[in-house]
């Protein structure tokens, strides 16, 4: 196979940057050498990374590609959603099969890989969302971990009635997840509350956009959070995973937890830190239903997004994801303008997480090595995929990033790759973009193309977290 | 109506301690006087309280007499539980009436008033328990805190099936009490998370007392505690009482919220202070099913008994009560000899509660002023009965003890006055002791003899709580 | 002696308020009656309160009249201060003697008891500064504690070179009162590093009273309530009183420990709850002077004045004082026009605490009972002047104070009492004010007229707190 | 210069292990490959790794060689010590240069050069502690960080008379550093009271060396690293690294300082995690002495190590240092015999360090990644040695440790190669062992011989910390 020599720039790691050669031989970096150190070497193409970062290609371990949802499925399918993935630097996605009442959990898994199988642009994992605890789906999680390479499971205490798992079904899932080392993931927002305050502002004749936020109080999403730490602990410290962590509360319950050591983690998405309910998810005439998804955007009077900065700093927060969900505002978006409660859940941000982040480093929030551990590092290591993914290193797949830190631009659905009729980050303007990106050693993007192809990403079987305390 | 005149003692309130006689005519205190005062004032009796505390009337607000439970009910009717009540000092006790699935609250009440009227020895009122939060339910609330002297209304996150309501039922009941003023009282237990451990401890062939303690983790009371203060939060802070909390991991969260200047109070009982589950829960012999009561007696290796004494004295913890609701071993603690889970839960201490305190007044754990505070004066005004009751001053109800700090003994169910074949509390040594007891003006105890009748006790109509923020 | 019957009224305690009659015979209350039960007794007065609380008399725990500073001394004599006191329905104040290097702690007393003998309106009592923690003063400690009816001791961490004591001072005086039972009050400021910061900014040319408040920022009373706390840790959990508390990072200090059952008390002042480093330290024109006093007034965009609120709530602040200090603009505020270190610190507030604080009850921040318990009952308590001072029972002083809540006006220097050329609260509206004051049974305030005398009030030796948990 | 090929070991980085051969050419590290990807390059030597971990060489940031102390100083001197270190893995040290009231800081850094240079078997920086505060030693500062890589600077708030600086100095040199951007090094105990229990112990006639530890109570840690962590807020949150963290109670407040965001940073030591005061420090016969040192080694029965040991899993403890500095029994440490206070302070650990925290690996309680972390990559970054130092990376010195898991034995003062005549951790048993160490590219240990030479070992200049948030 094909010799790739990156050269000229700065690595960039999660704990310093120093120049380097990376040099890739076929699928995986063969070694790192020091500048010049491989000029020797033979290699079929060069890339020139003088004045840019080359760092480890982005892991977004939250999407939701063609998921089915109402009727409808989210916008983006596994072709579109992991170019655009591609498009933006990320070259892992972990996307999530759906099991909910009825299902058979290995059936899941089967049509999730026929969904996949031929049609990524880069390497692609499955978390499995279980929204039926049964006594069957409590042996198949074995089975999958054993078995699957999935090794994480996502249970809700929201959506009651589609995904919700009462307290029992998630101590039970906890106990098996415990026993093969695998994940618990939770969506933590208290479902059955929340759904009595939106029928209650339904009942009042409040169906805006914009309700869906003042439905979905912070107060809930910290309930849930320590509910869901306190059941954990009682499934003798199973490691557990907050997804999409949006609220001041929310993070106070995962930072004591951790504080005590527990084996609790938690991820955060770009929308949460830029984004508000005042300024999106309030906007008139409909067009806060854009910002619909779940948990909800937060008030800017309130310092949620400040505290989530900190929490990224201070490890609190470990994992930046995307939780990526596109709805089109026609046809998708559409179904709720009379009840925001029918309005499908979902942002698109899969395309633009290593530029946002990238940002919150412009603007002094991060460093640059939190910048790729909370993107890549950490997300590899805490689903069982490192030294495989997160890391530029000899044996490690050559999943690279080019990244140019002035190679910026403003965000726009005129010109993004995903599937949408909008941009949940329309105007947005980023410093930094990417240059070039190798999934697994190809040059999927270079000189503003795409050079990929669909059925290129391959299936990550995962093992266990090597993030554990 | 007769005067009596209580004479040479010291008066102890929830500020202080001073001598004082206390004259007393008809129903109610007519003056406090400076010794000797009242010398000269004409009176039917002369109480000698010389070398005694003279002290309010113990308020025990967490009772259940003749409660039903599991095709039997509670051993204590109203006549014997009173009668036990005044023996110790305790001259209003607040007893539950209890709604379940397909009854009608204002039908419950009923029934419960026919079973109290004319066979009180003393003073008693009703909170509600809601074990079916219907929309007829939310409206009887309204109809009880307005006409009925029904203020206070208790749920369950315990108890599934049976009193367990959910985080919907229970915020709408909030609101509902929100609205009114009235208060929520809350067993805080995970009652979902703990029907999955007790479930398994049977599978494994673990079926003894003991495991009763072991299936409900402190843990669990902890997040429940947390969550329903979270849920009065999203109730624009409806006042929230938290009821025979028992772990240190509950105190930690009521002291959290009120640090913060929130509406949530607790209240402990003797037994969490005192017994633990290795001494007590864990006899063997099937011994500990006398002590089988939720939540279960905890760990001496925890420090929660430690932990509730710093509570009392921190004001954390406001009330002492004592859940008081008996079940004989015969018959009764027995259904449960092959399945913890069917032996009824309770203990017995209406008769101890005020003997048991003054221990820790005498223990160094309380002051004198804080014994009467925690079991008259606050339980009086958390539930809207002062000054009527918790407090003697002019006016009030001469619900007068005197008390005699070296009048004790050896508690042994060989002496006590409730119905019951055995004692909780046996062989447990109190340095004070009663000596004499007037409820609304009549002596019902003294000289070790009960002068008192049934039917002297009143119904005591409550207003809403003065005991807020 | 002469008898008067205060009728009519409402009386407020601690715990809650009822109508009662209170009888004075002499210098004490007599006896409490129910509405008209001492209509048949002959009495030289009679004191209408009806529509009216009848409140026990306030008690002021931390004023320094004539106080010398800096060649000058505070304006308010005990005269002018202790008759504004009265005024302002506060019947006993705790004053504080000075010691300083070199000087003699029981000569001090003797000085101060020479300057309040026969000049005072109301009763007063005096606690000792140790400016010099010496030998010899440690062993005066002991003296005062059981001869002279001094019980506490207050020491700085402020004012290097004038009062400040090290730590090591400070732990030899806890260790002393740890022996005797008496308490240890703080004033609880970094000096050391506040005294660079005000030297820097003087550098800088900073020369405004504002840069008083800039220059002790609130974290360093943090820091030092802290440190004053674990210093009270080592010395066996000595009674630990934080004085004038005013900002937020301190009181956080002070509720931690109190959850941890620590006897550790404080009180804030009114001028922390009200007024601002912005509005009135930052007025023009060197007029921010007259607000210049420590520790500072604090920044309204940091909710310390909020956080206070909360505190009295909570009882982690469990006494209001004014910390009465006045200097004129005239000759002394003046002294600093050209460097704010040298402007006298102090406000004057003798004359308005329990109009102020009421205030907090027509606000909704505060219960009536929590204004009569922390500006009355609770001080006498802490103090060891309970039952005698703070309730109005048989044989207590007969402090009595009959208050109108809608009797009060606009506060300015053209109407106060005090010796002072200038208001510390100009304009400042209250909607309660003072009807009827009594001082140990002689009324000295009645119908908006002084009938009182310099020399009524009388010196209150006084016992240890009995107010420890 | 030679060339030098580590093959068949694993890589332990601070994310992670993996199979690579490192090629080492000259002084630093060449090139880093996948297994056999450099078996064609020509090398001088080959390092056989197999089954064995290739880690970065251990920065202990906290020695104290032949240091001055009462008269005698510290056993090691940079010659003995450094090749003790080498033995043990660590390959580079940060010393302490010593100035102290009425020395000129540059002159004593010109001092330690002195000492140091031609004689240290592996690298070595300097850190400089301000003994002596002064607007002089202020400037040196700022000079030191800007010519003479020495960016740390180290107060104390114990030693009165000795070291210990006032609040108002540290908080000028809080100051100084944050302009220049360096680092406050501090030692947090609060000495001013500490002597005063010291003397009442001798007072009392309770002169062993146990009084050492119990004089130094762990409040007193505890609340001087409160302080400075405040004052590090006053100085605009300058980076703040506290050495040698020995108390729960400290780990608190630096814990709390860093979930806040705060660049509040803190090291612990192998003693405070396997050694206790009971057990150590209070051995009989004067042997205590060995293990005198500040802070002491805490109380077992306060869990003092567990928490340390959670707070390395958490990060609240960034780094593992020794704080190494010997003295002798004979002529040193019996300096003490008949006054604790005069033994001179210090153990010797330099040596055992890397097998000491993989001793915590070995038995759960650290990662393996968290133990390069914490011994090498983050002391590396903490002090502005990194990527030079703390990785092996391309271009990165080639201090390269060859560990092996099994390779381990009894420590021993027979055995050791510090120059002591006793061993602090006299027959604690480690699993593992140092196989080979290189020295920027020198093998400096192998086949069980130290193959080193004084004066291989470099003066490293640093820059500003890299760790900052």
């Amino acid at each position: 196979m094909a010799r790739t020599l990156i050269a000229g720039g700065t690595v960039v790691s999660a704990t310093g940057a120093a120049p380097m050669d990376v040099l890739v031989d076929g699928e995986t970096v063969a070694a790192l050498h020091v500048p010049g150190g491989a000029d020797d070497v033979a290699v079929d193409r060069r890339v020139d990374a003088a004045g840019k970062y080359v760092v480890p290609g982005g892991v977004d371990v939250h999407t939701h590609m063609e998921m089915p949802f109402g009727g409808t499925q989210s916008a983006d399918t596994f072709e579109t959603g992991t170019r655009a993935a591609a498009w933006g630097g990320t070259t892992t996605v972990v996307d999530f099969v759906v099991q909910r009442a009825g299902e058979v959990v290995q059936n899941q898994l089967a049509a999730w890989h026929a969904k996949a199988a031929g049609r990524c642009a880069v390497d692609y994992g499955f978390h499995m969302i279980l929204g039926d605890v049964t006594p069957e789906a409590l042996k198949a999680m074995d089975a999958l971990v054993r078995d699957e390479g999935v090794t994480s499971f996502k249970l809700f205490t929201a959506y009651p009635g589609v995904f919700y798992s009462d307290d029992g079904q998630i101590l039970r899932a906890m106990q098996t997840a415990r026993a093969s080392g695998a994940t618990i993931m939770m969506h933590a927002e208290n479902g059955i509350a929340i759904d009595v305050l939106a029928a209650q502002a339904v009942e009042r004749g409040e169906t805006d956009p914009v309700q869906h936020g003042l439905t979905r109080p912070p107060v809930l999403e910290g309930e849930a959070t320590h509910r869901v730490i306190a059941l954990a602990e009682v499934a003798q410290d199973v490691p557990l995973y907050i997804v999409h962590l949006s609220a001041s509360q929310a993070l106070e319950q995962v930072a004591r937890a951790r504080a005590a050591g527990r084996n609790v983690f938690a991820e955060t998405c770009p929308q949460y830190l830029y984004l508000t309910l005042e300024d999106q998810l309030g906007a008139p005439d409909f067009e806060g239903a854009k910002w619909v998804a779940s948990p909800p955007l937060r008030s800017k009077h309130e310092h949620h997004g400040r505290d989530l900065w900190t929490g990224l700093r201070t490890n609190d927060l470990s994992v930046v994801s995307t939780d990526h969900c596109p709805f089109c505002l026609k046809d998708q978006k559409e179904l709720g303008r009379s009840d925001f409660r029918a309005i499908p859940n979902g942002m698109a941000t899969v395309e633009h997480r290593m530029d946002l982040l990238h940002e919150g480093v412009v603007r002094g929030e991060l460093s640059l090595e939190r910048w790729v551990e909370t993107c890549s590092t950490t997300p590899a290591r805490m689903f069982g995929m490192y030294p495989k993914k997160g890391v530029i290193a000899p044996g490690s797949d050559a999943d690279v990033v080019v990244y140019d830190p002035a190679g910026g631009g403003v965000i726009s659905a005129q010109t993004h790759h995903m599937a949408l009729d909008h941009s949940s980050w329309e105007g947005f303007r980023v410093t930094g973009g990417v240059d070039t990106v190798l999934s697994r050693g190809e040059v999927v993007i270079s000189g503003g193309q795409y050079l990929g192809r669909a059925g290129h990403g391959q299936f990550v079987p995962r093992g266990l977290s090597s993030y554990l305390r």
